[in-house]
């Protein structure tokens, strides 16, 4: 088991096999055949060819979109075709910073294939001799995705009308108690990305990364019901977790791997290097 | 002008216009049509039909293949079909860590199209205000690369045979006069990668990016001839030629926006974020 197996996982998978999701003339997403086919029983809402699923131009404006989709999605989680219902919605659109074309009921995001925004804090300390440890959440059981498995210290979606920075203070009180004064603290440090098939649909998920270095005295506590419980490890333990087990949900195993490349605690001779840094960094 | 000016011009080409390059049954690189003619010109080391040029399998190791194409890269340099000769060679093969299958002379690598490594070190100061300043060179006017352009305090190419960090090493010995123990204290941070048409060739580069912090009383001095002068900048004055003017190497603006990037420099909702991440880890 190694660093690459974590990352090795995240294959971009063939999207020839799915139709275009196309809105306002433009491809913002991709659609199995087998969702599309419960897309063809509304007819008004959405124009299905082989090769395209197209939202109907007479919606014109992103709260007629918006309502058209929600009115579809609600449909298939009465009927059972969706799952996990979150009630927050995701922007899509052609790219993060472009005006959102329409939003779309999270739980419904994978089966449309649009881009989804995440925001994951790498919440750390530095001892007095310059290792650095790292705190890391267990995921609680109840939780539809990835229950029980290890998480950064806070991480969240990143829903509509919500800049980056705030939703991180946002999340940082809710799940770890982080007061917002210090949450601010958080530096930017890059961004992991991946195309990938997953059981709830096709992920294409961008991560803002954060850095959040924490006093020694802090202690968080979440606040929302999400994480079990908390748990501060030196950076070596959080490896040999990482490269020896699947403990880590999918995604938080490649934040844990960036940090430790960006950081220096893999060295710039590891056999996999480039493939690593390749694979945090898959558009798709 | 913006940092995206910067990142927007590693646009990955078409590929599908060239002829791969073949060796031991691995596809190692890309070959323009025009110096596929050229090569044509020594049938006894490749066998060349429309869509491949295919080293000879009569060179079936690393020292008879390397002699065999040193052979044929020297006439073409006596020819003028190549300039810039280095006298220095590079590794070709399916990936870093993979055992080489040959090595290629450096100013022929482009036009084999094989992917190069190379080192990149960010020379930083920490102010005692916490702000960052840029040891920043300008690159001598003799040389056959981009002379006269800013670049980082220390960049070389990877020469096979010799380790990433050993390589630092030397180079920071003869560029910038950086004592061993201070440059092996350089962290690495990842790495920063293209495919890019150049007017030498297809550069496939992969540099391996270290961040090496300097004390605030280090004066670098260029031994070998390759750089002009040093200054040390504040990030803020890095940023504003990076974003206003074409004055940094090609790359090196790529390994200066990376920088800021990693250290939270740049906002997490600039508006061009994601491309800005997305453009610096382009494969092909």
């Amino acid at each position: 088991m190694s660093y690459l197996d974590r990352v090795a996982r995240f294959v971009p998978p063939d999207l020839g096999a799915y139709l275009a999701f196309r809105v306002d003339g433009r491809d913002v997403g991709h659609i199995a055949p087998a969702f599309a086919r419960h897309l063809a029983e509304f007819p008004r809402v959405f124009d299905i060819d082989a090769r395209t699923v197209t939202l109907a131009e007479r919606f014109s404006d992103f709260g007629s979109r918006s309502e058209a989709v929600d009115g579809v999605v609600r449909a298939l989680a009465r009927n059972g075709v969706l799952s996990d219902w979150r009630e927050e919605r995701y922007r899509v659109g052609v790219s993060f910073g472009a005006p959102p074309l329409l939003a779309i009921e999270r739980a419904a995001v994978p089966r449309f294939g649009v881009r989804a925004y995440g925001v994951h804090v790498n919440g750390f300390v530095r001892g007095s001799d310059g290792r650095l440890g790292m705190w890391i959440g267990t995921r609680a059981k109840e939780r539809g995705i990835a229950p029980g498995k290890l998480d950064q210290i806070v991480a969240g979606g990143q829903p509509v009308g919500l800049g980056v920075l705030d939703n991180l203070i946002k999340e940082c009180g809710e799940e770890a108690s982080i007061p917002s004064a210090l949450a601010a603290r958080a530096k930017p440090a890059g961004a992991v990305f991946y195309t990938v098939e997953r059981p709830e649909g096709l992920r294409r998920d961008f991560l803002f990364i954060y850095d959040l270095e924490l006093p020694a005295d802090f202690i968080p506590r979440n606040a929302d019901g999400e994480i079990e419980r908390f748990e501060l490890m030196p950076l070596e333990k959080v490896a040999a977790i990482v490269q020896e087990s699947d403990d880590f949900k999918f995604n938080c195993a490649l934040v844990v791997i960036d940090f430790m490349i960006r950081h220096g605690f893999i060295p710039g001779d590891h056999p996999d290097y480039a493939e690593l840094v390749a694979g945090m960094h898959c558009y798709g």
